[in-house]
């Protein structure tokens, strides 16, 4: 499976959660990151995922989705099953997260 | 230095730049990414950047730009080192690269 997402015709919306990990219960995050992303893909208007995380234990995870309706429902969903799970433990030090409109996009290399 | 960007009141650009490294001449593909980085920080109306690349060699930048003239500039400085780099290394199997408009952002841990 590629780690890139696909390249629908913008417009369309993306999600960019950065969070840095606490290092306490890395395999509680992990499990945790598996779950959410398990479950967007089942989300209605879901476009795609790219995920990527460095060895000191900064993340960057950026979804992707058809429109604001998809986004909401998406919401709603990420935010029941983190509540389900934030009590019990606490993998982020600190997270962003941010909504954007995709207005355009490229890829490349060109030519090769 | 945090690894978060600053979050100024939206709406503001970002750029989402995932890449996967041909795995090639990785020390050329850092100093690269270090001189990217570092023009991009003077650039005119640059407001942050977060990135992070895992051990298999994808990576994601985000870059924050302040309005569309900041981004236009930019991608045309970013255009010009890369032309200039590119025709004697091989740093990217494949890239992505999308433009966006933030609308809103959060973040926590709230109450911590």
């Amino acid at each position: 499976m590629s780690a890139f997402a696909p390249l629908p015709d913008p417009p369309y919306y993306a999600v960019i959660f950065a969070t840095q990990a606490s290092g306490t219960d890395a395999a509680g995050y992990g499990r945790m990151a598996e779950t959410i992303e398990d479950l967007a893909t089942r989300q209605p208007g879901y476009l795609g995922i790219e995920s990527t995380r460095g060895t000191d234990g900064f993340a960057i995870t950026v979804s992707y989705w058809a429109d604001e309706a998809a986004l909401l429902a998406w919401k709603a969903v990420a935010e029941h099953a983190l509540a389900q799970k934030l009590g019990k433990s606490r993998w982020y030090k600190h997270y962003t997260l941010r909504v954007a409109l995709v207005e355009r996009h490229y890829d490349g290399p060109e030519g090769r």
